[in-house]
């Protein structure tokens, strides 16, 4: 019998690999011969750099960058097992968790240390770069990230603007011959689960901006200033992005990426599925498992469990998915995709208690659950 | 498809009828056209008589009886669908639960009540009566129980005796001329899963003594009472019970039962699989569903779970278990009959959420593992 495990992680509790290791455990425990295809998943969040390094062999590069801030901390970013694709998160470099709740402020938060990550995986080989954008700190529509790249950031005496959103008013050219040429032949695609504009009502400011530290002026303050970053971009490159969809996901790195870098958004579980080369894999399997610390209805939106089931139905494959917990109104699941949802837990515990035993209850709920297919 | 739904109660979840009510809703979901045969399950222990009536659409009888400590209370008893069996639980009667933890005294506590009880099932016609016998708060030796059945227990002047098992002592002759003629063709089986003697260290007072509330002292006497007990009996019934496996049960009961009424011991749950015709029942079945509010390695030793699953074993019926708590070193049990266990909650909650919700978490269990087995 052949299974392909593709779990996302359980946050604070078991990494992606370490579910499908679990998982494997449990299966062996009842069929000793089974074969396991163990593809650790992420839908572009947080994770997804681990999860793709253990599920394509490939390695985790440490790098002094620029933090939000514009202090010096060290971030992270994968290459994957064909020594040419780099993973990124931009929360590694430039997220709001490096912030402290008092000193977070979108005007000045920069995403330079995400486009220092950038060319440290141009420096180490990589032709192809995948970025997740959540969790980010900043609202400066990427313009920092272009920065570290070579690009030329001018106010109207030519000199350069400082960092964050709220400089952004003073941008008046973009000189980009200085550009790492490099970026030529990259080619980017970013984990975007978002659709929001760059500005205006749906956009970055006023969607995104309150819960990173900006008050309702500053709102006002950064719409306007990503209002006059987009029309410098419109002269000085000839691209629209103001209104594109997903512009205005991370703070406007969306739009920085696809204005500078022509990356291009995707689903993030849809690049993670493509990425661990999952379909192929699951050719000629008996079952899929997969998994996430949590699944409710919400799961539908792009969260692994729900990729993954869409792609295993592509070959008819059936799907059961494993949770600690089990949100509400599922039954949009099942109409689509997963066949089985089945909650870990063996007993009333506490959520510290559930979390630190992960592996245990993952490891003895998929051995029930392959008891039953073994019937 | 056909399923057996046999479930134990969840101690104060559900009862075993709700639980198997629930099992029947997750598995008409996904399959409507299923056959679901529901027989509410028990081992002797508490709800024994609810599940019985349950199973065999019986009829639940109150009865006012003298209890435990010699004052009037109302107990009751089942008449199962056959009118001609009863069951009945000599807790409801002469439990435990009926004595404030103050007033516990084994020297005068006594079976009286739980002898009314089955005067009272004979006035309703029963020619079979099953006891179960757990929670007593007696140590009498089912003394009481045969005097409410007309049995003359006399001191050495002639005397009756009275109740409880301090007055055991000065128990000196047996006199069953008057005793209910009814019991001559009355069939009795005793759910008991203990072997304890009546007398000795592993007998009923040192056992079992201590948490009716027996000092020491008292459960010496009380141990020196019983052995004077049982050699009255020897002596006038020509019948030797003190060491028999299970007479020290229920604080003696078992041997009281035993030696005046001819009583059968037998394991609880093979008394409810006989009663509720389980394995007729099972038969052309495809899956047998049990479960009780937890499984745990003791669950080998005469639980509902166990002894359902090994009724299904000689009819190579698969058995899948639900639990609320899926206790440890449950490997026995796949070992054994049980093919599955599977736990019903769907994320780290406290044990008061976990019991409310037990009907809506059973639901969703089966529901789910039926779609594994409808794939």
């Amino acid at each position: 019998m052949k299974f392909v495990l593709a779990p996302d992680s359980f946050k604070e509790s078991m990494t992606a690999k370490e579910v499908a290791d679990a998982m494997e455990k449990g299966i062996k425990k009842i069929l000793p011969n089974a074969e396991c295809i163990k593809v650790p998943m992420a839908d572009g969040g947080e994770g997804t750099v681990q999860s793709l390094i253990d599920a394509t062999s490939g390695e985790l590069v440490k790098e002094k960058v620029i933090g939000p801030l514009g202090n010096e901390i060290e971030a992270s970013f994968g290459i994957l097992g064909d020594g040419k694709t780099a993973v990124i998160e931009m929360a590694s470099a430039s997220g709001l968790h490096l912030v402290k709740k008092e000193a977070r402020n979108p005007l000045i938060t920069t995403t330079y240390g995400t486009g220092m990550l950038i060319k440290a995986a141009l420096d180490k080989g990589a032709d192809h770069i995948l970025i997740g954008i959540g969790g980010s700190a900043t609202n400066d529509g990427g313009a920092g990230m272009i920065q570290a790249l070579g690009a030329k950031l001018l106010d109207k005496n030519g000199k350069d603007i400082s960092f964050g959103g709220g400089a952004l008013s003073n941008l008046a050219k973009i000189d980009l011959s200085c550009i790492d040429p490099r970026l030529q032949n990259l080619k980017i695609e970013v984990a975007c689960d978002v659709n929001n504009p760059l500005v205006g009502e749906n956009g970055a400011s006023h969607v995104f901006g309150p819960q990173k530290g900006a008050s309702l002026e500053m709102v006002r303050i950064l719409d306007r200033n990503l209002d006059n970053y987009a029309n410098v971009i419109k002269e000085s490159l000839g691209k629209d992005i103001a209104k594109v969809p997903g512009a205005g996901a991370a703070g406007g790195l969306g739009a920085g990426l696809m204005a500078f870098l022509d990356a291009e958004l995707k689903r993030g579980v849809d690049l993670v599925i493509q990425a661990t080369d999952l379909e192929e894999k699951m050719k000629g399997a008996d079952y899929v498992f997969t998994g996430e610390g949590s699944i409710d209805f919400q799961t539908i939106c792009g969260k692994t469990p729900y990729g993954v089931a869409v792609s295993a139905k592509k070959f008819s494959i059936p799907v059961i998915a494993f949770a600690g917990k089990i949100g509400d109104n599922v039954e949009v699941l099942y109409n689509s995709a997963i066949d089985s949802i089945i909650g870990i837990l063996p007993e009333a515990v506490d959520l510290e208690t559930a979390l630190k035993e992960g592996i245990k209850n993952m490891e003895r709920s998929v051995e029930n659950i392959v008891r039953i297919l073994a019937l």
